[in-house]
């Protein structure tokens, strides 16, 4: 398990710097030379989507991905109706964006029943795939963590994800690989060789211990319990070679500054990742 | 899914009351007519294990479970050595307690490497299960919920204990099904399939929403999102006929009075369970 050689695989999700805008955080990759960034929906609509197109194209980044659609599920025809449409949306904006995947957040189930929200999450991808592929933008179903499966994901291993992406032509349906969701899975190592060639994007960060937060308590790598160099080595032995995107959810690193963050980040993409 | 005929096969673990004593929660469960209890060893060791012994045989009481062993895993032979005199001294425990399993807690890894901590957890299995047929004490492996993997238990699923369980004897090592920690496996009922014959214990609470806190934000059965019903059912199918305990780690819930939380357990035990 050999260190990067260098940095030209590492993106910034925005998350990770959350209180920057959308400029600020491609200024600082900039200035870090970091070549590709995660975008989230809710910063480009604070921008437009025209001039966050702009802003990203003249810096010579790559977008390594979307975030995010999916939340397929919905009590009500209408209810899911209405959600398939702001995927579309979500597709319109990743093409304008020239982003290499949109992720999809599959769930939470509308109730109790987890089966049902299962059921709407597959029916809801089989009717996005034929305008992503029009569109020629590539889905990665994400699978989180089991402890988000009542609130965010009814998808919650890789095995799952790739059951229902493997239902589809691999250039349009994926898997993304987050080490924070999958690191606890006695099934990784097999799943990840079975994603061969399905794998859209990857994630890392590290699990804290203890954990502060369950949603924004994700560490920086190398301050958790997470092998990422180990994990990371077996999805690059699929053959994937995209981005490694650094995506963290954790209120005390949003509270520094972000060069400060991005300067971290690359010290610990050398030494963990 | 039919609700439960009676509370033949009800059984509250002693943490769902966790500020009453072991004498309290014996008295309790005789006011409230529950026929089992589930025992910890810091509350035995508080009274003594004679005296425990006498004050739930003097009650009719049956004990369905004593948490726990287990914690397997050290970064030392000699703390390996360690925990496995300890399982020992569990397993004489549970055998004068009469209980009908010893919980197993099987983690967390000492370090990083979460396939060594798993390794440790089978080694020290195999090494406790003579001790345990000797003294007649059946040992129940229970897999966590993997927001515990990092802190608590590499075990995180209802298959990965099967196969460390079908090692063994099933008369020896079973498994303990929690509702709380297996809910939202989508690989969940073909493994209670698998699970006919082992099934030495089965745990109910619900998961809340949003969760309070990880440890501590465990619900009353019918205030979360859990299918509990179709769960035990399932459980049921197997041919499992034993207790149902209710086991919650929820700080609201221990600040109100026992006996009112009883009464609660006794009214989601007839509707939701």
């Amino acid at each position: 398990m050999q260190p990067l050689a260098d940095f030209s695989r590492l993106s910034l999700n925005q998350i990770t710097t959350q209180r920057w805008t959308l400029r600020e955080a491609v200024e600082g990759c900039g200035r870090e030379a970091i070549p590709a960034i995660g975008l989230w929906r809710e910063k480009v609509a604070e921008v437009g989507l025209k001039e966050s197109h702009t802003i990203v194209r003249d810096a010579g980044l790559h977008v390594s991905c979307y975030c995010r659609g999916g939340w397929f599920a919905a009590p009500t025809a209408a209810g899911r109706q209405q959600r398939l449409d702001d995927n579309r949306r979500a597709i319109d904006e990743a093409a304008a964006l020239n982003a290499g995947m949109l992720v999809l957040v599959c769930g939470p189930a509308p109730d109790r029943d987890i089966a049902a929200g299962r059921a709407m999450v597959v029916e809801g991808i089989a009717a996005i795939v034929p305008y992503a592929q029009q569109c020629g933008v590539r889905l990665g179903i994400e699978p989180l963590h089991p402890m988000y499966a009542a609130e965010r994901s009814v998808v919650v291993t890789l095995a799952q994800a790739l059951s229902i992406a493997e239902q589809f032509d691999p250039a349009v349906v994926g898997v993304l690989v987050d080490v924070y969701h999958v690191w606890w899975d006695p099934d990784l190592y097999t799943q990840i060789r079975r994603a061969a060639g399905r794998i859209a994007g990857f994630h890392v960060s590290d699990w804290l211990v203890p954990t502060p937060d369950l949603l924004h308590g994700r560490g920086m790598m190398g301050d958790g319990v997470i092998e990422i160099r180990r994990i990371r080595s077996a999805v690059d032995g699929t053959g994937y070679d995209g981005f490694i995107e650094v995506e963290i959810f954790n209120r005390a690193i949003w509270e520094q500054p972000g060069d400060q963050v991005l300067a971290l980040v690359k010290q610990r993409y050398r030494t963990c990742v």
